[in-house]
């Protein structure tokens, strides 16, 4: 395995996370792609391959086929388009697209954008929606769970396996909102107590309502260009793409071999640390795929950030908070800076290069960067699809 | 602009085309793969990364979320998974992306899969769909037109311009339905006449019944491969992909330079021949987008296959069927072999891959083949998105 071309971040944008109403699709996206466009100091003209991370396109929002729509709204119409569906991984599965076609030498620049708009409709349809990731046909429709549900079956064989408890999993919400709050971008801007987390509506038991991400609106961008293309456009500190990867899990969650962990988690990061040439230890930062509190703890033990099992110690030790072993979803996560699906993979870039060239706009949330590298963990489902990504500086 | 690996096509398999109530989205698929794996000699298990082209996902059909669904039940569960949408060119982008996973060396075997349900709507709905292939909120719906109108007013503003009649449009219908009656997978398996094609109810004028494509269900799909794996594989006649080339049009019509051809065929092909290294006059043999029978006529001229405004006579004198210049469609077309929009970028594939290996089932529509080369050209919406395909053996 090897990747022939180095490509380089040298633009990223995210718009503000939240209730968007007042935005089309179409200027939603410009919010990201003009911060994008300005910080690499490249216009639509330049732009040759353009990859749109959607999942809810045509049920979610107005537009069925937003990729053209887009194009011509950000001046890039005549560059090569597609959108990219893998459902909460969609963003992800943009920016690994925009990654190869520069990676291969088809273009020397390429844009990723991610964006969703889940607010428009009925928070049931949306629910009713998001329930379809998995086998529609068969689990959703046969036996009808919808999201909080699927996780909650992963939340309470955790708890019974490793003693993890609903008070580890509020921690967890507990500190992304902590993060959150000094976020500007975020949807959620307050904090809140585990008193508050266990205190809220059961969901899905063991998961509350202050377990499980929002419902939100909005967009983020990424520019990809070749190492030559990065030294004419003078970028003073290009973040590279260090490794990714992908892999997949089944449709039927009957189907998995075990409730406490996601394989496809375990095997897209193995890929991505082989390829970038770098083990768990290394990663500064990391933003994980948190959209129920469980699905961080499990992260932590899938990636490697410490063994089976040992996910809640982590988080009770206050190990992936800034001073801690690993900073994970210092922006807020999924949970505070909110999930409009499409857009959380682009988003993660967007926070990781932000880090690593420590340019964090309130310091207080700023990781200490001590071996320059980031990694992005973004699920599609339950385990369904994921993409890891890991940066380097 | 250069590819650093050489990408090799070592199996491929389409379903039957045509109203296929009778099959769910995952055996439809399952068709079109088990005779790509069997074609090239792998499973499921050896496969690393799938993109899946779909336009309807959630509108057109049951599954919202489709790619790890056909991913489970084709056994390719672990492997990493986009699904890639461009409109009726989503079987191209999912190829595409397929390629380039090969080409920049993430992995030595990928799977593109094309796939559309679409008669399980009413026609009415399958056309609103449709309708948004452009900017829905301003001209969909703001305006009303379907999407046959759209290629009425090329057909009309073509006919003005350069004197292209009726008649010619429909010598396409009739060339590409005495194709299909020679492909037992083709949708409409019957023979039809110019006076047919006048003489069917008019759609939105100068279109009529006979010259638009039919609604189809079908699925199409391709192994690739790197050079290593080829030979691993010992496949006896791989095809090479010579050049591939995108670009995009404006997403409003009214915002195109003239309407008598697709500025994105041109801009795809032209990228697609200068890295294949090749001219229009070395293609033996070409698939194009004949969603309407102007557009087949149009796609003559921006791939170059004759001048501007001379398409109506290379289909008046017989140039484009067999024993002419350059055989186009002899499968019958989206016209007469159908339709189902994701599925027809693979399916394009799937019939070149058999022309350059002479293996066509009925020899009367193989094509003779001197220079070894052929060209799939399809596009999505009007022009919104277009990519061309450069095969070589």
């Amino acid at each position: 395995m090897f990747v022939l071309r180095e490509v380089a971040i040298v633009g990223v944008g995210c718009s503000k996370f939240g209730v968007r109403k007042d935005v089309n699709l179409a200027r939603l996206s410009f919010e990201a792609v003009k911060k994008a466009f300005e910080d690499s100091g490249i216009t639509g003209k330049d732009v040759e391959f353009l990859a749109v991370g959607s999942a809810g396109a045509g049920g979610l929002y107005e537009e069925a086929l937003p990729a053209v729509v887009i194009a011509e709204y950000c001046g890039m119409t005549g560059a090569g388009l597609t959108r990219c569906e893998a459902a909460c991984a969609s963003g992800s599965a943009a920016f690994f697209t925009a990654y190869m076609a520069v990676a291969n030498g088809l273009t020397d620049l390429a844009v990723a954008i991610g964006i969703e708009k889940m607010t428009e409709l009925d928070t049931s349809v949306v629910m009713e929606l998001l329930g379809r990731a998995g086998y529609y046909l068969w689990e959703f429709h046969g036996f009808g769970p919808t999201f909080p549900a699927y996780y909650a079956l992963y939340a309470s064989a955790h708890m019974e396996k490793f003693g993890t408890t609903e008070e580890d999993l509020a921690l967890v919400a507990v500190k992304n909102h902590k993060y959150g709050a000094l976020n500007p971008l975020a949807h959620f801007q307050n904090k809140i107590s585990v008193d508050d987390v266990l205190a809220s509506p059961v969901i899905a038991w063991p998961l509350k309502l202050y377990d499980c991400c929002p419902i939100s609106d909005g967009a983020a961008a990424v520019v990809l260009a070749s190492k030559e293309k990065m030294r004419e456009l003078k970028v003073d500190t290009p973040v590279w793409v260090g490794g990714v990867g992908f892999s997949s899990g089944t449709a039927n969650l009957s189907q998995r071999e075990d409730y406490v962990g996601l394989k496809a988690s375990v095997l897209a990061s193995k890929r991505a640390y082989r390829m970038a040439n770098i083990t768990p230890e290394n990663v500064d930062v990391a933003c994980v795929h948190d959209c129920f509190t469980i699905a961080e703890i499990m992260a932590y033990e899938d990636l490697g950030f410490c063994g089976k099992g040992e996910g809640a110690k982590l988080i009770r030790e206050g190990q992936t908070e800034i001073g801690g072993e690993i900073a994970v979803n210092v922006d807020g996560g999924l949970k505070a800076k909110g999930h409009p699906i499409g857009a959380t993979g682009c988003a993660m870039i967007y926070e990781l290069v932000k880090q690593l060239r420590e340019d964090v706009e309130k310091r207080e949330r700023q990781a200490p960067i001590k071996n320059y590298v980031a990694l992005a963990h973004n699920v599609g489902g339950v385990g369904h699809y994921c993409y890891v990504t890991i940066l380097k500086r």
